[in-house]
């Protein structure tokens, strides 16, 4: 194992829900389950939990080396001295309905049919995944969050819960988010789906994986800034010279740029379930918690009574600054407490994952905050 | 006929070329033959021709309306009154080798086996549709344009000819382009080109319309900008609720946005060429004049005596300004007469064909001094 990661001990388990499910939809899951991944120690006060969600790819595995070798996809986060302190914090990671890494969702059974629910696995929605977040709460004890944290659409989730469960979160951790997708948002997203959708593999039921890997690589591509992709790229040739041919494998790409993309959409197809994409895509494009207010964020957010930090990184062009900026403008004007971190950082949107100093040192000193409350509280 | 459109004599011809055209990847087009429309008429000193190029989709049917009912793909800019005025212009629009629309491409048959060319299309790049443009003007007995006109890819082409034919135009206008594709850009082309490729029904010689629909979604994003994706369509539903379902078909669309694009792939999959469309975002991709030069754009301008016009607009990101003031600086650097208007206009790439009155405007006034300028030579 690399010393750099995390070496903790952790805890998976599987949850099991018998009490049904009402989906934003009207679907009821009629029980569930939920994969967890925990770190570190619940104190007495049941004070110090913090709760992970996970953006579209990610899972409950957060931290540390799983038995695969895996790493967690957030292990520069959270971890013994890391910013999310797991010799502090209670930290627990939950994989998300519908997705595929252990919990209810199209690769898991469905006991009406004794068949995987494939594609008839409802959609759900940010508001149904904090829904099922709060009964794991309930099963783990946990009466308020210390704090809920994500990225992206994990921050979705965060300010979910906000909104949902005013009550049971004492701050709200919002890093690369939007309070909404815009048009161009949702039509990648779109794109992407169709590119599954209409890959005949996915019609007779089989891995659409030419679909994956296309959406995998749009996907990826909104993930990178233009300058990171530049630097990292520019115009590099993957061989001696121009190829003056084409073709579907990295080694007739021209540039490296067509390889690398080629590369990560081959990887995702081999690890990655498409219903699960398109349940993911679909939960982003939904969210939009002022819709219901005549797209007033503040009456949105005007329940919520904890504390929030928001970040964001300048050259992020899916999620932008000003994206989070409008969840601060609207925060303020409902009169809530909220600090805000806008990164100078060249990564684009995937900065929320990567080893940024200032990022890493505003998230440590709001974690370091979060602490000093709950000592106050249980002093 | 609309009256806004041009009423204006076209001559719609297809001129058959004997000499072989060497190409850039070494292959030899034994003969060819281009698809031409010319308005206006040529003087006598042949000193007022125009020459305009196209980008990925469009054809030598440049203005006016034609026996199909379609109008020209820059019915705006050209024609009788027009700021490209067939009045005082003789204009030539000239369809590229390797497209689709009636030159010698991937549709047309390939004397060698009497079959249609199909994959075995050779690989053509800009400067090849230079050379088979410069034959082009040698048949029609132009020794000199007075000007190479283009937008996107059609400006590569005009520049192209600055460096390859230096003494063969006076001005050369180049409408929201770039010296060079990003890795960002290529990236966008790798993407919709495997969706094509991928599709089974390219490997088995169909018609791949999926890839095809998809990867003109892609490419349809980049084309316009975040803001006017918001104005046109923000989150307005298709319908009256969400679907919470997934399909393919506009009517299944939760948002306009999605409906729209989807429109958008069907109606390209039922015109275009997959393997035209492999073909030139390939030019684009090999697209490099500095690339020879160790990426001094100044010195592989150094050559040209033309004046230049460039043109750029604030919301294009696919070539943004900063990409045309990359030409502009190599072209001061190198001591050559260049005009510049960088046009604030919300539709991203696709301004370079709307009528925006700054933009018309300039436009307008420049090629009034071409005129002048031929005036002033013929008097």
């Amino acid at each position: 194992m690399p010393a750099s990661f995390n070496s903790l001990n952790s805890l998976t388990r599987d949850i099991a829900f018998t009490a049904p499910l009402t989906l934003q939809s009207g679907a009821v899951l009629p029980a569930y389950s939920l994969r967890t991944e925990t770190y570190g120690t619940l104190n007495a006060a049941k004070s110090n939990a913090i709760l992970v969600c996970h953006a579209l790819n990610a899972s409950h595995h957060v931290a540390g080396v799983d038995e695969q070798g895996d790493v967690g996809w957030w292990d520069n986060m959270v971890g013994t001295g890391k910013p999310v302190d797991t010799n502090v914090f209670f930290v627990v990671g939950v994989n998300n309905l519908g997705s595929c890494f252990g919990s209810t969702g199209p690769t898991t059974v469905n006991p009406a049919t004794g068949e995987r629910w494939g594609k008839d696995f409802p959609v759900v929605t940010v508001e149904d995944w904090v829904n099922a977040q709060a009964a794991l709460a309930d099963y783990l004890g946990i009466a308020q969050w210390a704090a809920v944290l994500g990225g992206s659409l994990g921050a979705m989730q965060a300010m979910s819960w906000a909104i949902q469960y005013p009550e049971r979160l004492r701050h709200c951790v919002m890093i690369a988010t939007a309070p909404k997708l815009s048009a161009q948002n949702i039509a990648f997203n779109d794109v992407a789906r169709q590119a599954i959708l209409k890959d005949p593999d996915y019609a007779t039921g089989g891995v659409p994986r030419s679909g994956l890997s296309v959406a995998r690589m749009i996907g990826h591509i909104t993930y990178l800034s233009d300058d990171d992709m530049a630097e990292k790229f520019g115009r590099e040739l993957k061989n001696d010279a121009l190829q003056f041919k084409f073709g579907t494998d990295k080694a007739s790409a021209d540039f490296q740029v067509e390889s690398y993309l080629r590369h990560q959409g081959e990887k995702f197809a081999n690890y990655f379930d498409a219903n699960t994409y398109l349940l993911i895509t679909k939960a982003l494009d939904y969210f939009d918690p002022a819709g219901k207010h005549g797209g007033d964020l503040s009456a949105a957010l005007s329940g919520a009574s904890c504390d929030f930090f928001i970040a964001s990184f300048t050259t992020d062009w899916r999620f932008s600054p000003a994206r989070s900026r409008e969840i601060v403008a609207a925060l303020i004007k409902t009169r809530k407490r909220v600090s805000y971190a806008e990164i100078d950082a060249p990564h684009g949107h995937d900065a929320f994952l990567l080893d940024d100093a200032r990022y890493m040192s505003a998230m440590r000193a709001y974690f370091k905050r979060i602490e000093i409350n709950i000592q106050g509280a249980t002093a």
